[in-house]
């Protein structure tokens, strides 16, 4: 949104440290941080497949860290990551207050986040594909992202616990990746919200704690 | 979604009309045509008042498209469009399928949505706004979306009826337009489906008629 883009810019203008601290701990500061890290969600995550574009990724992980995703997974098994992209840069960049945790190959991505007890939903268009909106996102849920122009591969679909499809009523038959994030991952925002997700930390003490220390060295 | 970009490729290239016809106009294309005509919904628009980038500016289009907007608007008064996003070209360009109207100002823009009773609703943060999940979006509504580093100006939020806001929940206070505009506009997708309003055309029958002429031409 224009107007917030104009906002975060002022923010950031405010955050900028003094150049004698370098990591400033203001109390405003360390109040913000525990407010966001309490409204974290660490069973709401990404995972990027391939994803080719640069300003995509960037796109993808500003939505993650709105609605709250506190780590996303990358798979990078036929492209190299764009250069930059996962970097932590300035405040107002998302990466840095997303991690990314990179994995070798879907199988071992998908193994790790069903040992933390994810469903793991591709997003695609197939028979076998549900609406979106008959999804239960309040679930632990990770939503898999395929490359620009392939899609999903064989491999990221044929090994996941099935597909989102977003609705589509128009003449062209496909969404940019981004947007096509934002959409899945502002309605489990909305259904999160509605359950109560956001009223209570999902993080427990000392994790919060912890989490709040390595942010406040960011 | 990154998917149906390839799904669309192929439909693309399914679609090539054979070169000694220049307007293919088999059954199945009509048929096509006639359906997403079916569920447009006139009384849901977006105004890009100043959008800059024409990535976003197609972005947006494209969510347009998909959730059935029939014709958007544009006001640009600080800088010219970008050059060639309005343009129609090929079938997997959204601007071929979404007529987009250009006002002099805004208060010209506002006045011609007004007369066909749209409510006016600009999207940024403010005091006074309110999310976009306590609005009803299926009320005849014109979403304004401002320039990417200024937001919507002073005038098209003076003007409006009321300011609509994103909930973030995150570190950094923005999003990009075009992944606002399409989660505002899928938010409205949702909200009208469960109203049944893409289940009988809103287009009388001479107004399809015409429309599906014109589209069988493009």
């Amino acid at each position: 949104m224009s107007g917030l883009e104009a906002a975060d810019r002022r923010a950031l203008a405010r955050e900028q440290p003094a150049k004698s601290e370098r990591w400033p701990r203001t109390e405003r500061r360390q109040a913000r941080i525990r407010s966001v890290l309490s409204r974290r969600q660490p069973d709401l995550t990404v995972v990027l497949e391939n994803i080719h574009d640069p300003h995509n990724v960037s796109a993808i992980l500003r939505s993650c860290d709105a609605v709250g995703v506190l780590r996303a997974h990358a798979v990078y098994t036929i492209e190299e990551p764009p250069p930059g992209a996962f970097a932590r840069q300035t405040s107002a960049s998302a990466a840095k207050w997303v991690d990314v945790l990179r994995h070798d190959s879907v199988a071992a991505c998908y193994e790790a986040l069903r040992a933390d007890g994810f469903q793991v939903l591709v997003t695609s268009l197939g028979p076998e594909s549900r609406s979106l909106y008959e999804r239960d996102l309040t679930a632990p849920t990770a939503l898999v992202l395929g490359n620009e122009m392939r899609g999903a591969s064989p491999e990221a679909s044929g090994l996941s616990d099935g597909a989102i499809e977003i609705p589509m009523m128009g003449m062209v038959q496909s969404l940019n990746v981004s947007v096509a994030c934002a959409v899945c991952l502002y309605e489990a925002f909305r259904q999160r919200w509605h359950a109560g997700d956001y009223e209570a930390s999902k993080l427990d003490a000392s994790a919060l704690l912890s989490l709040e220390e390595d942010w406040l060295r960011r």
